[in-house]
């Protein structure tokens, strides 16, 4: 069998949703109210699945203060009670929440052993949610 | 990495659990209070999952207002505040809510491209759930 | 200080609102999808609340295994898996989950020493609830 | 004893928090990371709590497809998918959760009879919530 | 009307009820599987529902960091991940929740402004809460 | 497509996380507060996850009946209101929330036919949980 330990985080944070590459009723057609000139805001719950086998000595996955040193260093302390459009990564990328996850899945893969982050999950509200799984090849 | 767009629905159904095929004994054995004469129901919570790379253009995987229509005419017109035994798909199949996830899931599949559909889950209550994913091999 | 302890339960039964006293037009106006022909269901969860002083000896506000006796006996066994309409307290009265709350505050109210029980909290669904609580005065 | 009805909503909005009063200093100290410059966002839970008698004939507190369409016209219409420092209400008074809770407190009460609106509550997070309930006299 | 700020914790404890002025058998009958010899444990969810008017320049009910100051160094450090059993408080009085509600509102109350502390609630698990609310007269 | 029953079940249970592989600075840096000397608790929420076809008689994947007997003697009577550190697999295996996962899976996939059991998932607390999924290959 195959082993996973899941952590939760939550981030509170402003986005516009808006492509310079779409006209104002492209835009407005795509993403609604999400639209909105000034701006809306979420609670986005964003799990990390990690993956690995049980280390014998500890009976642990994953050291869960490392992973949540990782965390807060790479997401928490740059998204949370921040507005997205500012930041250096949606300059020139719309701050949807499938790209936020990409986005968020790259930043700790990097930081991890390769082949332990298994899915990125992130709730915007209580009825959407998106996910970022490794490629099942790996 | 594969990205997925997850949204959630609700959906309040009654139905009787009571199989032809099987005895009044039977039947009380299979489906225990589930069988009692007059019917019961739920609030169904059903979550449907979509799988696809994401727009560049949108930064979406999925456009949401498209499928909120197509969940409504499909599924949430048709079963929301219905009793489940009266609907034309299950005159000869027991309304289970593994028969229910299974005809959303093909009911969904007809209405989006090809290997888009990932998963349908449905909560019966908060202690009970079913799931119908798509055959790993697609 | 008051002291209160709250225990939570869940039935699943269906209903169908339809006053008798109503047109067809004004029962359609009134209940909406809820008048629907051949009814629909919920999962009702139900919260007790009872208050009282903290018994020295034991620590407790009530005795929590008498109390799930109780709400078996009045509440659980009656109408889990049930149609509410087919229910002898629903023959003249519409089955709301208005009066669904107030007669199990009755029936409970009717098994406790006097002014023992509060509140009893029925949640529909996850956005509709209704209370009924002792009047302030007693 | 004493009957409500409880109804929730959901508004996805962005506010900074923010006092003209205060020096940038005192506003740090008050606000934290509320007080970040480009503001941050929140799924904001609102119920709404509805007191009065079970209606005889319908047996209803109150009628919800009015509720919501009262709610709709005075809350979500204006606040949702908006950033809260930009409307009217917000020119001169910090939009904290507790000042909009009083605002939708005020808003909702001059659409009801009088006596009928009970609470507001909002959750700002799941750690965080905010309640203006009527004056007891009254 | 009234203003009300809510925040919610979290406490992982073991515990054990047993009382030493029952015999075995009165433990057993009154405390059930909680009675079992080598304790068991819960997540505490603790909320601490403060009243109060909204200061007029911050729009605030109360400092959330003074808050979250006085209940880590009263509650948290105290009751997180520890063993109620061995506290201080409980040598001679049996740590049901009920108990612990009780003692968290009066170590809280001793660190607040008089008047202020309205309500404390624990949820033992999703099925079981206590609450402790001030006297009304006061 | 492939379908899947999932049920969720409740233990409350109390363990210490402590290693005698690790010197007492070793034990304090894996385990944190986990490692406090006298132990504390949680709630643990187990899903157990099962696939398997429709049976076309009766519409469902496994008969819940059955399966909540054999959760229940494997698991439940043995783990709910007990301390972990006391069981025998315990002994020599620290009760980490990983190793209570892995446990599980094998006592379960022991009661059932081959290739059943797909998950068994764990959640320690609202932020933290540990799954097992059986190997793909199979």
């Amino acid at each position: 069998m195959t082993a996973y330990f899941g952590r939760r985080y939550m981030v509170s944070a402003s986005h516009r949703l808006h492509s310079d590459q779409l006209s104002a009723e492209e835009n407005r057609r795509a993403y609604g109210k999400c639209n909105n000139p000034h701006g809306h805001g979420h609670n986005y719950v964003i799990e990390v699945l990690v993956a690995g086998p049980v280390v014998a000595e500890t009976g642990m996955v994953v050291d869960m203060a490392s992973l949540d040193g990782i965390v807060k260093e790479t997401v928490l302390n740059r998204f949370d009670h921040a507005n997205l459009n500012m930041d250096a990564l949606f300059v020139n990328r719309v701050p949807t929440t499938e790209n936020l996850c990409r986005e968020i899945f790259t930043l700790l893969e990097d930081r991890m052993p390769a082949g332990r982050l298994h899915t990125v999950r992130i709730e915007e509200t209580e009825n959407n949610f998106f996910e970022c799984r490794r490629a099942e090849k790996e």
